[in-house]
C-alpha cells in the first residue's frame, strides 16, 4: 500500500495539533516525519510516529517546549532542550549552527535534556542545502556492551555527516552498533540469518542469528573493539560539550530522554578555495563510481546517492506503508 | 631483547642529526619515536624508524621544512606542511590547536602537503595533558575498496580521540579498515587465522585468511558499508578544511605524501561546569569497569587504560625490540 505525501503530512499534522502542538511547530514536525518516509527512512518516519505520540502522552516529550540558551563558550552555544520534541530541537540546533557558520565559517550548537531526534539525516541535509558540511551526533540509552563486557553500558550513538554535492549530498548516517534492535527484530521475525555477524549468543560466540542476539542483548559494535571505543568518546564529547547527561547517566532514567547532542556546520562558501573544494569532492565521487564492482551490474554508489531516486518514486507513486501502522495513525 | 629508553632515544637522535635535521627538531622527533615504542605502539616507533629514514633519503620528507600558515578562516588555521616530517608537523598543529583552545575554548588547525604522522596517539595525549579533548584525523593513500567495489579507492584514514582523565586519558586510535596491511602481513606469515573477518578472497567471499586478503588487496572497512562511508567523509572533511589533497588525489602521486590532516582541541577548563564534566567522565568510566566480563578475569577496560602499565614496564625493563630492526637502526 502506498500513501501520497500530502495525505500522510495531513494526518501527521492533524494528530500533532490534536496533541496540543502549536500550528507552526506541528507543520514543521509533520514535514520532518513525512520526509523521512519520503526518503525511504521508514523506520524513523511513519513507523516511528505512533511511538512518538506515546511519548507525548506519557509526558516524556513536551510538545511546545523550546530550546533555551544556557551559555556560549567561545564558538559553542549550549542549549537546554527542555524535554521538547527531539526533531524540532535538532532542527533548531542545526539552523543555529548554520547561521553561525555563515558568520564565522564554523558553527557549533549543543543541546542537553532533549529527546530522540527521529531521522538525523534531515539535519545533515539542512546543512548541505546551505553549502555547509553538517556533522551531528547524539548519545542514547545504554544498548550495547563495551568490548569484552556482557551488559549494555554504551549507546549506539548515531553519527551523521553530510557533504554538499549537487542534487545528492553525501549522507552518512551510522550508529555504532552493527544492527539496530529494530533490524534484529525484523530478521528474528523472518527467521533469516543476518548477512554478517551481528552480536553474541549466550555461549559468548559471535553469531548471525538475530533471535539469539535479542536474547543476550549483546549486539556487536561496528569494527568490534573499534566501535566500542568510538561510541564511548562520542558520548563523552557530546555530554561535555552539551553540559548534559552521558549514556550511563541517561541509563538511570526510566526512559530514553535527557539526551546530549552536538551539531556542527562548516560553511564551504567561506573558504577562499571554495571552487577547488567542490572540484575535489566531485573528483573523489567520480573516482568512487569508477570502482570495479564486486557484483556485475551493481556499480559502487556513495552514501546518500540512492535517496534522490527513492524520493522521486515515492513522490510520484506514494510512500510505501505498513498498512497496520498507517491504520494506527489514522485512528490516533 | 629489550633496549633502554635513553639508549633508543640516543640512537634515533644520532641518525636524525646525521640526516641533517637541526638539533631541536631531531630531539623532538626522537622523543616522539621512542615514546611510541615506550607506550607499546611498536609499529609506529622503532619499527617505523628505518622506513622514515628511507623517505628522508628519497626526498619525500624534507627534514627541516616547517609548516607555513596559508590562511585563517574563522577559527580554522590552515597550514602548508611543506613536505616536512609528519610527526613534527602534527606536533606543531596540535600545539597550535591547544593554544587556540586556551583562548577560545576550541582550536582547529589543519595541514595540507604533510607526511605520515607516525603514532597519532601522541598528539591526542598532548591535548589531554593540557585538559583538552583532542580530536585528529588524517587521510592516506587509497588502500581499501569502497563498499561494493573491488579496487582501493578509500584510505583507512585513522582517527584519534583523546579525553582527559587523571593519569590515563581515554585514547581511541582507530583506522577505518578492520586490519592494517602490517597486521595482515604478520597473520599471513604465521599462517594464523584472523580472529574476525578481515577482507575478501578472490571469489568475493569474506574471509579470515590474511594471505588471501593480501592477494586481493580488499581489506574490510570497520562496520562494512559503515566504515566505507565514514572513511569517505573523513577524507572529504580533511581535504576541505586543509585545502589539500583528497585520498584519490594522493593516489595520483608516486608515494604516500601531501596528506591532509585535521587537529581539534577543546579546552575543558574553559567550561563553567568543568568539575561536573570531570565527574561525568569518571562516572562513565567507572560504570564501564563495572561491566560483567565476557571472560572471567578479563575485566573491561577503556581504550588507553593499558598504556600506563606498558609504559611503566618498558621504562623499568627496557623497550622490547625486534633485534633485526634494532640492528638496522644501529647501522644507519
Amino acid at each position: 500500500m502506498r500513501v501520497k505525501y500530502q495525505e500522510m503530512y495531513d494526518q501527521f499534522l492533524r494528530v500533532l495539533l490534536k496533541h496540543g502542538m502549536t500550528k507552526e511547530r506541528a507543520e514543521l514536525s509533520a514535514k520532518l516525519f513525512v520526509e523521512a518516509s519520503l526518503d525511504g527512512v521508514y523506520t524513523h518516519g511513519l513507523n516511528r510516529f505512533p511511538r512518538f505520540i506515546s511519548s507525548v502522552e506519557n509526558g516524556i516529550v513536551l510538545v511546545n517546549a523550546e530550546p533555551v540558551l544556557k551559555e556560549s563558550i567561545g564558538l559553542i552555544e549550549r542549549y537546554d532542550g527542555q524535554k521538547g520534541p527531539g526533531n524540532l530541537n535538532a532542527y533548531f540546533c542545526m539552523e543555529r549552527a548554520i547561521k553561525k557558520a555563515k558568520e564565522a565559517a564554523i558553527g557549533i550548537t549543543t543541546i542537553s535534556n532533549t529527546n530522540h531526534w527521529m531521522r538525523p539525516g534531515s539535519y545533515g541535509l539542512m546543512a548541505a542545502e546551505e553549502n555547509c558540511i553538517g556533522i551531528l551526533w547524539t548519545n542514547t540509552i545504554p544498548n550495547m556492551p563495551a568490548w569484552g563486557g556482557k551488559d549494555a553500558k554504551l549507546g549506539n550513538n548515531p553519527v551523521v555527516v553530510c557533504i554538499p554535492h549537487e542534487d545528492a549530498p553525501v549522507l552518512v548516517d551510522v550508529a555504532m552498533s552493527m544492527f539496530s534492535y529494530g533490524k534484529l527484530e525484523s530478521y528474528a521475525r523472518s527467521g533469516e540469518q543476518l548477512p554478517i555477524d551481528g552480536g553474541f549468543d549466550s555461549d559468548g560466540n559471535i553469531t548471525r542469528d538475530a533471535a539469539k542476539i535479542m536474547q543476550t542483548h549483546q549486539p556487536l559494535p561496528i569494527g568490534y573493539w573499534k566501535g566500542s571505543g568510538l561510541s564511548l568518546v562520542l558520548d563523552l564529547i557530546a555530554s561535555t560539550l552539551a553540559g548534559g547527561r552521558s549514556t550511563c547517566q541517561v541509563g538511570k532514567l526510566d526512559y530514553e530522554t535527557e539526551l546530549s547532542q552536538v551539531f556542527i556546520a562548516i560553511d564551504i562558501t567561506s573558504f577562499p578555495d571554495k571552487e577547488r573544494i567542490k572540484e575535489t569532492i566531485s573528483e573523489t565521487l567520480v573516482d568512487l563510481h569508477n570502482s570495479a564492482p564486486m557484483k556485475a551490474n551493481q556499480p559502487v554508489r556513495y552514501p546518500g546517492e540512492g535517496r534522490i531516486k527513492t524520493r522521486k518514486e515515492n513522490l510520484e507513486l506514494g510512500i510505501p506503508v505498513d498498512e497496520a501502522i498507517w491504520n494506527k495513525v489514522l485512528a490516533l
